[in-house]
């Protein structure tokens, strides 16, 4: 049997609120390290069940507690132990200072534990893992940069006097560019709002004052039948970095492979690991 | 006791089978009809309570099944009988030979008739009022224009090639402006997909090209208090009107009070009724 998760909404309660408060703050870390330890913990008492996967060079898993499944879970880089033995490090450390193949597997092992047990425990709550992936790498981001991000931007136009709701916005300084940096579970149909809000930053700020940083967790889809695929629209994106505007890159804590291409050609999207932005 | 909405599914059904082979055709227009009758005949058998509405000009009620209760109605525009009177000439005439005053309140009322019912009797199916909205304006677009709208566009450029499925675009012809057509019960945040739509197809094919009309139903939202409030964001919109790209027009079959003054000031945006296009 699976121990408890009973604390976990707790713990994800407590994230919220320091949160909230001060992105950056080292108390986040500590509520993240909670959360992502509870949450590993249930699921060391989880069944696991290998899914059909028709990704070259990938495997994936998902969790089971009847008649619950997790999402698809990638086998090479979820890691619970190693998650365990490192996660302080991670929110402790500078990334930089971390080897990359552990950044790497505890990264995504602690982001897609969260959603794990939720997706096991409670029905149809996609809201708490988005909220819960957004803190996640809005904290290690905001502590790396020694600043909190914005989310809402001053529009100004002539007579007119706007605020427009924005992902997350870091400003480093004077004469450097401002950071954009939507993060998502997943992306599918509505990813276009990325590169349309890049492109209002660019048309309202001047081209090359926001750099748009895209992070994301996985495109994975589970399919009724234990099978798993990764749902891409890489000549879309390829559009939209065309005619919309350009993003400077995508982090992926599980890179698709379809969207790793799209680094190759024309018109260039940097589509790589987050552990390898350190 | 209401009448059963049993032969509702089935009706729906057979206007989703008709439609997807050729949209203009008298026999959507009849299934349309079908659809509408059954579903106010069973409103008809329905209770009706009033909402509290804060919206000035305005009143809505809902339709009760106890424990479910139907999407705000608009009481000005609701009016079966006269709906179920004028439905044939709706979609049998031209509407430019139809009284304004009936084509609009018998568009809406036919419209939200099957929204209202799949409120009351389907948990959770948001899917089947979008479609049903999207064949019903489609229709009645297709059948004055004489021609079957497509949702998908070759896009070119060098040695790329590849296409992008868009919402209706309508070809009028050689050396007419195309329409791209969106159509939405409401629009919320996933409006923004609608400018970015329009700014691809104005980088592809040039500026002009593509004229760009929005379609949508209402903008209101339930409270669990019995109240009703109409969700707008007009500031956002006229961000996306000046640094996105230009939209035509926007026409609602009710009209919220907020976007109505988008056409008053710039970037002017005319947000009018859709009775009043014909």
């Amino acid at each position: 049997m699976p121990r408890s998760a009973s604390s976990l909404p707790q713990a994800y309660d407590a994230l919220r609120i320091v949160a909230a408060s001060d992105l950056k703050a080292p108390a986040v870390g500590e509520a993240l390290i909670e959360v992502a330890k509870i949450a590993l913990r249930f699921l060391g008492g989880c069944q696991r069940t290998d899914l059909k996967c028709d990704i070259p060079g990938k495997d994936y898993f998902c969790f089971q507690q009847a008649p619950a499944r997790s999402r698809p879970i990638n086998s090479q880089l979820f890691d619970a132990e190693l998650a365990l033995q490192n996660i302080e490090q991670v929110f402790h450390k500078h990334p930089a200072q971390i080897r990359q193949d552990i950044l790497q597997a505890t990264l995504y092992t602690a982001a897609i534990a969260y959603c794990a047990v939720t997706d096991l425990t409670k029905t149809g709550d996609q809201k708490t893992p988005g909220t819960y992936f957004e803190i996640f790498v809005g904290h290690f981001v905001a502590r790396v940069y020694g600043v909190n991000p914005k989310n809402r931007i001053q529009v100004l136009n002539l007579d007119l006097q706007s605020e427009l709701p924005t992902d997350f916005i870091f400003d480093l300084g004077p004469d450097k560019a401002r950071i954009h940096l939507p993060i998502k579970t997943s992306t599918r149909e509505r990813v276009i709002q990325v590169w349309a809000h890049q492109r209002v930053l660019d048309g309202v700020y001047g081209m090359g004052r926001f750099r748009g940083v895209l992070v994301c967790l996985a495109e994975t889809n589970a399919k009724p039948d234990f099978g798993v695929t990764e749902v891409c629209l890489p000549n879309q994106w390829a559009i939209y970095q065309m005619f919309i505007a350009q993003m400077h890159r995508v982090y992926y804590l599980d890179v698709p492979l379809k969207y790793a291409e799209l680094g190759k050609q024309f018109p260039f999207i940097p589509v790589i690991r987050l552990s390898n932005s350190c």
